[in-house]
């Protein structure tokens, strides 16, 4: 799944970078739609996100490209790989900006974990 | 172009359903930002939007896909048709929201209309 | 009824100009209170908006009024004009901006449609 | 100058009631758009507002009607009243929520105080 | 309690400035934070704010430091103090910008007011 | 240094937890508040976050206490560890939710790495 967003004025420090916590609120939401439009039923909360790394500020304007998909799943939980990506709106070009993974537990509706429809296996 | 976007409790009104400002305002997002990755170089400012229709409500927790293609174009202006559908993450049956048109003029760094690239006609 | 909205820098795209899609959310929601006002004891949602055209752009720090006014009237749903104006605080002078119409439909605890107080006619 | 606003969801502390802060927050706006708008070339700046007692709780869902007027004038600096009422859309009837004085400093580009256009007196 | 804010763009009116709504709205938060934190099982709720001055325009980039601590209690009611510092990030050092104290009422479920935990007293 | 959030219904997702995407916007802005008070006159940048792993749901109206501190230190950045602790405001136990490190460099006007201030070391 493909899902974009635009950096505005509200997205910026004081030295005109987005704000690093934008994007990893952004990554979290992007993750979650994924995975519960993959998985019709499901309750999913977040439970862990990987080590990140930003290698180049993001500029105020530029568009951002979030690709996701499932990386791994288990008995009640699956985890999503999210990259993201800037669009050099004057060139078209395209650079990867970072990427990471963000896993997700199954919750019944008593808030306890739940196996994934399908899931025969016993690891969690 | 889809991109999407998950209905939060700070977008509804007081009877729970989503505003239809919210609404607007993405589709103008939305639709700027596919204007703008397929122009590289151009400087879009919305300048219409058709009259649109809503006719279902939608609640909190909706993930809603929001489509975009080129329309028309102008000498100076494109138009982008956005269609909204909602999907419902217990069943991931998806239904349409609504659609309608949004109209960008290509500005210069003055603020004047300027063609289109390769645009050679007369109309605006 | 007039109300009036600063533009905010939170509402600029990154040219310095405010986004149209905010003009839209302020529309629905102002139109939404004058309607909401007029007719004590309706529950009003938002079912149309006429076409937009924004002829002018509008910067930060503009003082905008919109005046909003009943326009027509149908057995379980009204018609809402209102119109933006751009107050210029150098000179004092104010210029429209654009004018719409936002259409809202009465509906009742359950989510039908219910005629206005004092509704006799057939039409919707 | 009257103007409006809707408490929606996300100006709601967890016990369903308007945030206090959020009702100063516009009263300092919606002073500061009325004292710009009667006084064209003027650059105002918040030095003060009056103390503020809360007699009543603000509840989702209200329409809140703030009406400002000059209070008094000093040299380069002059005071609005506001006087936020609250409007039951069932019932149609409004009831007083509070009142305050707001003063502002008219600056010229350095940041400096600048007398009012029209000022003759030595007060400040 | 000390608590810190970084002042960003979405906080500043259009001549660089922080709203001085904006204060007002972290310290009623903050101050209610405080008397929670202080007082376990309590429900406040705000009822005053004294008068506030504003010495001196606060810019982008700015860290604020608030300072509360419960200033008076009364039958009902406690009253706590808030003073709100500007930290300079270039030399380091930290200027006082206003002050002010906050006034809340404890509520029991129903919304009355319900004498403080260890109250004795009559006064409210 | 502690700060203090109040977690809000705009932070909720729509089964009433805490989004964990906030939780790491609110680390990120911390610990640069953090670092940029430790260290004045330099210019940070966030490059890394640590993985973070989230234990428990966190719902509206919950207090979070947030506590960070300088973790290590290279050539030309600093490391701070951040814990939150949300706080049961009936019974005023806290508990801790989660801890990771933040990475930021210090960059100069022009956007190169700088040494902080007193390095002498090879490492970054």
């Amino acid at each position: 799944m493909d899902t974009f967003k635009l950096v505005r004025p509200e997205h910026l420090n004081h030295y005109g970078y987005l704000f690093g916590g934008f994007l990893l609120k952004w990554v979290d939401e992007i993750a979650w739609i994924a995975a519960s439009r993959d998985h019709p039923g499901c309750r999913f909360v977040t439970v862990a996100m990987n080590s990140v790394e930003f290698h180049k500020g993001v500029h105020q304007g530029t568009v951002l490209r979030f690709h996701s998909h499932e990386h791994s799943r288990g008995r009640t939980s699956v985890q999503y790989a999210v990259s993201a990506f800037a669009d050099d709106l004057e060139s078209g070009q395209e650079e990867p900006i970072f990427s990471t993974c963000v896993t997700f537990v199954n919750l019944d509706e008593s808030g306890e974990k739940m196996p994934m429809p399908g899931a025969t296996g016993s690891e969690s």
